[in-house]
């Protein structure tokens, strides 16, 4: 696998495109991301009881395993909250844009982010869509500008593309996020749109995002809070022209392993780039006895606001990860834990067998003065890993989420 | 029920004091509390994996259902992480109480607070001990004490004495504790001691705390981080001389009530002295279709630091606590939540079945000025309630967790 330039035009036959239609007062904030013909679709959608309106469009699109022609995403307003009148405004933005592309609306999926309980601009959007799908274009540009449209908080897009081989011919996977940051004044997203020309079944394309899904996205915390929005979608459209993969054989695993790369990097921008953020820490948890034990540590560890706020102050506290670790909701031998912190500037140990170390606090600090750690962590009752990435809790988290609305 | 001036020496037999040995600097660190006579014991434990040593000490004396004359406290140092060595300094600290009131180890319970992986100045605390009993004492002086000396980042003592009647005895309940705040460098920690002369059997003294906790210290959050050293121990003496409780029958149920009421006041002093607190929210749940759900749904608002974060800024951010309550693991129906905030400036209604509700801006803000604010939530699926209780995320709670250690 090779990492290219390139974003989700990358693939043989998708376009995209970005727009700023009146959402937002400046910023792009209307997305197109178009195939050239059908594609399967899979994706995942945000576990929380409430569900904008968009959500439940495409579950029932993903879940009748129709493919799919375009997406169409308006940053700014996340048509939640917004009752049936919210439901009607994600068919009329479906079927406007199935129109523009002489396709039918359900195969159009839709996708909002940014304010909750307002209803949408749909004017706005709608006129947004007719003006806008003709930019719709292949090159990196018309790409980067729908990774550009959105965003909410973000600071900067999220774009990637990476190449494989897969039976001779050369297969593309690109794709764009946009992160968890909180609009103000209510909350936004993680949104990720994921595009490849490999020809694959339906039902294996589902389970390679799916279980993507559980250590890439699944692993990432910027709060702990989930949005009513959050979506990843993966289109495959077999325009590579790779025999078809139709069982779980070597092309699955080197697909499989792409897609949890491009899956992985978009999920630890989303963090880097995470409101107030000024540290970014991966939790390597080793030596556990089943995989979802050692996802429930790491991640116990990255939801920890004692431990977020420590990293903030460069605070060796292998205490409070420790305690982070003894609330996880999982049985383990707290005399069994080492602990290191690990980057470029070195590493320390902290911690033995559960017994503090006398460690040199002059290197813990370099350490610490990075703005990447890895704190790694070893039991020993067994041979499962898990990797988790988080944040730190920061004034400046505290002042973009607690601003008086205006 | 009457709340009468007092703590935990109000009720008949009991003793404390509090005094400084030098494990802190300057101020209070060892207190004891003593019943003249055995009492019956309960108690509730951290339900970290991670647990201190006083505790697996205290565990063994509780499951065994013994009697208990004394708790001996540190403050200072939280006896964690400390391996063999500081379970033999739980040992030796009860032995040395239990040789200077001329008892056996066995009834005398430890707790401790404070830093952790460092081990105990064990010859101060053994000198501390030997100093400091003679002081034992029934005044509210020596009880007020004994409240200071288990503090940490409390910022005032918290203490509360209430007197029932039962069968025409006078019984009363006296409770002090210590919150949730954290110690530089490491986390401390939730201690309650309540004492009551009541005449109840072990086993309803136990069944009467353990419901009690669920519904109050259970239900306060200032930052989700469960200590390694949680404890609240319940000592009931029957000095009150009342006809012996062994049935759950009215009064049982006057007891229990005020047990309740002193453990709710206790629990909500410790989250209005969290660290950096600038205000106190109630998340009050009705119309519930069964009680663990609306206690479920009550806290996971609590917990929101985006809800925390918006309270900070007196935002009436109905969609990050609508938010909130969709991933608390429990199912609902969107559709039938209405949401007010209350409090003495008044009331407003932010959302009704589900849909925002064009709100007063200025009635809100009005509501949103006060240091203390009710939410009040009400689905239409049951007659189930809870509240819980919590506070805002500040920027002073990010300064105190994140210093520098120095």
């Amino acid at each position: 696998m090779k990492v290219i330039e390139g974003s989700i035009t990358a693939p043989k036959g998708y376009k995209a495109t970005g727009n700023h239609v009146g959402v937002k007062r400046k910023r792009r904030d209307l997305a197109i991301i178009y195939s050239e013909v059908p594609a399967n679709a899979a994706a995942g959608f945000t576990t929380n009881v409430v569900k904008a309106a968009p959500l439940l469009w495409c579950e029932q699109i993903i879940n009748n395993n129709l493919p799919v022609r375009a997406i169409v995403v308006n940053s700014g307003n996340a048509n939640a909250c917004t009752g049936e009148l919210g439901i009607k405004h994600v068919e009329i933005m479906a079927e406007t844009l199935a129109n523009c592309l002489d396709t039918t609306k359900e195969e159009v999926l839709v996708s909002s982010t940014g304010v909750i309980g307002v209803n949408l601009p749909i004017e706005k959007i709608l006129d947004g869509i007719n003006n806008t799908y003709s930019t719709l274009d292949n090159t990196l540009q018309a790409a980067n500008q729908s990774a550009q449209a959105i965003m909410t908080t973000d600071t900067f897009p999220k774009e990637i593309a990476v190449e494989i081989l897969i039976n001779n011919k050369i297969v593309k996977i690109g794709g764009i996020a946009k992160g968890s940051g909180m609009i103000h004044p209510n909350m936004a997203t993680m949104l990720s749109f994921i595009t490849t020309d490999i020809n694959i079944s339906s039902e294996l394309l589902n389970k390679a995002l799916k279980e993507s899904i559980v250590d890439t996205y699944n692993m990432i915390s910027v709060d702990r809070d989930t949005s009513t929005n959050d979506m990843v979608v993966l289109l495959a459209n077999a325009q590579a022209e790779n025999p078809k993969i139709e069982c779980e054989n070597k092309d699955y695993n080197i697909f499989k392993n792409a897609l949890d790369y491009v899956n992985t990097y978009l999920a630890q921008q989303i963090v880097k780039d995470g409101e107030g953020v000024s540290k970014f820490l991966e939790i390597y948890i080793k030596g556990v006895s089943s995989k979802d034990k050692a996802r429930k540590l790491a991640r116990s560890v990255t939801t920890s606001n004692l431990v977020k706020t420590a990293f903030f102050g460069e605070d060796a506290n292998w205490g409070r990860i420790l305690a982070a670790m003894g609330y996880a909701g999982v049985e383990f031998n707290p005399q069994e834990v080492t602990m290191e912190f690990v980057n470029e500037a070195g590493s320390v140990t902290l911690m033995q067998n559960g017994m503090p170390v006398a460690f040199d606090e002059k290197k813990a600090s370099e350490i610490l003065k990075n703005k990447e750690i890895q704190i790694l962590i070893s039991l020993k009752e067994g041979t499962e890993e898990a990797k988790a990435w988080g944040c730190d809790l920061t004034y400046e988290y505290v002042r973009i989420n607690g601003e008086y609305r205006t």
